[in-house]
């Protein structure tokens, strides 16, 4: 495949993890405002909660890799590049800049579908501290937690995201599983830490509804770029030098099949 | 298989589409009624909301596309059809229509039978603005969004998931997985659009249930063919043209095997 | 495998089935008397509700026939050695016989490990209209659903059910599978139908907490033997009349590897 | 592999699951300070509850043995190599020590870095009856159930998760999906007793947040390594006599391949 076609790839599948999850979270976690209309008792919680929009997240993943990983691996976010490129895994220069680049815009697309989807409904408004599903710490973190256990739980979950993808995509692991895997690892660390940052693991994920929101939040992005990416590549450098006997740099045609 | 076992794989497929996932909107997402007979705690919240009617139309196709998707494809939806015969994935002309036709009197046995059980509780009755599950938009969207937001949300979601049943039924990817990833694809639209249109992505899904309701809830019905029958070409074209090098149209003995 | 040892199987497979299905149920549905003791929120809805249930049904069998459906088959329920009977699947006679004693007896153990252990919650007794999970009709159905509705609910709800194991477990079909499609199959069925009769689908299910609990509960039961193993045959019945062309009798030796 | 680099995969999935599962329960089950931040519905309850805890716990182990479950087996638990020793599949001495002093390591790390991260919210303490999500019984256990039942209980399913380890893992079945039944088991587990004992099955995730926790809830814990080890090592014998055949001592080659 032509970078030009594993790019498209790229655009599609973090459009997708972008509008999908943080869809999920503004269209539908807290919904209950008309359940008059579905059921008889007008104050159930209907809404989806914390663990539908881990569950959504984890499923874009899981579909697009299956999808179109077998075209660009799948990373559909800047940080699994970056972790690949550490394992040696995923050529850098050119290739990684291009990458992160389709993945930027495929979010940033994603986000503006979801704002116009949402502005559909009479009295949508960019407020509260996380608007569409932005990342946050200290005043917009969920749950209040301050900066530091902000930036340790993002680098945290994507050194063990990039452990698991590294693994699952291993040689040893009988193939067909790993968007399975990958998919619900994101699920998992969403049921962690969404009270946290809101999860972000992902810059591409971070940076897209930011743009639309602007001021503190659009401030605040730079963690969900240091973070994530740090996590990721601490873990490519772990993972190659304890476990990864078999996969040398005199390999180069298998660096493209990632999923 | 001949294709009148292929259109009877369709028939129960879709019949399983329509009565298990409206089923488990209508019977159990928001029940609370008689909790002191299951628990201890009468005000509990023990219905499934939209995470478990999300889960149960996913289930439905997965476990479907399993059982009869070697049969007949497992389209279970006349917009698949529709996006695998704009992929040359699926072939045209009397094939097409009979799907149609049996896609269409699955779902309308499956609302049936759901009406009946319904039915079968003291009180019940199809008020509400989306009685049986149906689908709506303007005053018949659950969380009130407008015309252009719901055509938006069906035929952008629908796109998406033509392209992920494109992806992952091509010969690149390790077969047996394409029911999982299709079925969890569909639980994924569920979760994001379920306040925006109740979530259709599938025109047959949409008429059976406004067959019993009528009224205005039947003159909606047009928007859940046009946009997702939209969404589903567009992505077969788009799919076909970008990713789809090895399939041409010489290759006509493997257009059936979808699933 | 001897008999002996795949009735060793059923009675393992049935007796997790009842224990895990019900017990999630009965002690964890509507948890929320201690919440302060996890959690800051004392009103916080912890309790894992009727998704939980239906999640945890499925995983009894999804779990059991990976473990042991190479040796029996992975039944765990008289409904579903009727229907593979029915389909020429699975021996009649006393083979059925014995795997409907070991399912039976299974049951009730679980039942009553699952009585053990809630037991020993000061203050727990045997009332409401479900107590120890039981299945109901009329004034023992959760919503409070008619006789014919039920028996209408559990005879169309096991005849998919059948169609699915039948299907799944079909030549054509990747193995490895159909533990997931059946499981989840459940899983679905108990998200549509769990306010109708508390869900079934199972003879031996349904009576194995009955024995515990008795009176009413236990008269109720000849229901879900009757639906349940009419829907079964119907399928057995439907499935390989309409699809399985290449089952004949003259491959006896393929007959006990079900899952 | 080095006994050293399967070490460090033990200790690499036991820190996994303790702060993963451990961290879902404490930092996002009864989530709903701030929920404003989030939604327009500030009673809205948003926190994952008992299903999405049951949800992480299973996940942790899904990911980490499919990422390093061919370097050392994925136990990610002394219960489990206690079991696998039982029935022959693990060898004892020296493994066996060195495979529980990584995995209690792991552990205790794992619940370390979680004690980090909700130290970050103002606020934080170790207070009410399971902080940290420490396993208990008596006046520990959530929901009120005494000794004996918690016992039981731990022993009971610690003795089916061995089986379906045992038989999943057996030759018979399709490689590829251990991963997946074992993952989903121990969701199920939890589905089913989080009320009981706050579930372990798993000695080394109870020690591991009792150490920081100190007092009643350590000097609890011996319950959850005597009652998990008996179920497991009971487990061992059962499936070995009843079902194994085939694994007879003159195949030492293939014990380390676990999962």
């Amino acid at each position: 495949m032509s970078l030009l076609k594993r790019c498209a790839a790229e655009f599609l599948g973090t459009l997708w993890l972008v509008f999908g999850g943080c869809g999920s979270a503004v269209l539908a976690a807290a919904y209950t405002a008309d359940t008059a209309k579905i059921g008889e008792n007008t104050t159930f919680p209907l809404g989806i909660g914390l663990v539908g929009v881990s569950l959504a997240f984890g499923l874009t993943v899981l579909t697009m890799a299956y999808a179109v990983g077998g075209i660009s691996g799948g990373h559909f976010n800047p940080a699994v590049s970056f972790g690949l490129f550490a394992a040696k895994r995923f050529r850098g220069g050119q290739n990684l800049l291009a990458y992160i680049v389709a993945q930027v815009l495929g979010g940033i697309v994603g986000a503006g579908v979801l704002y116009l989807i949402a502005s559909g409904k009479p009295g949508f408004a960019l407020t509260g501290s996380n608007p569409l599903a932005t990342n946050g710490f200290d005043a917009h973190s969920p749950g209040g937690y301050g900066l530091v256990a902000c930036f340790l739980a993002e680098a945290f979950l994507t050194f063990f995201f990039l452990l698991i993808i590294l693994g699952v995509t291993d040689r040893r692991v009988a193939s067909g599983f790993a968007p399975v895997a990958i998919g619900f690892a994101l699920t998992l660390i969403h049921l962690i830490s969404i009270p946290v940052t809101n999860t972000s693991v992902n810059p591409a994920r971070s940076l897209a509804p930011a743009v639309f929101v602007g001021g503190e939040l659009l401030a605040q992005v730079w963690l969900f770029w240091v973070a994530p990416i740090l996590g990721a590549v601490l873990a490519g450098w772990v993972y190659s030098s304890l476990f990864e006997d078999a996969h040398t740099s005199d390999e180069p045609e298998r660096i493209e099949e990632m999923v």
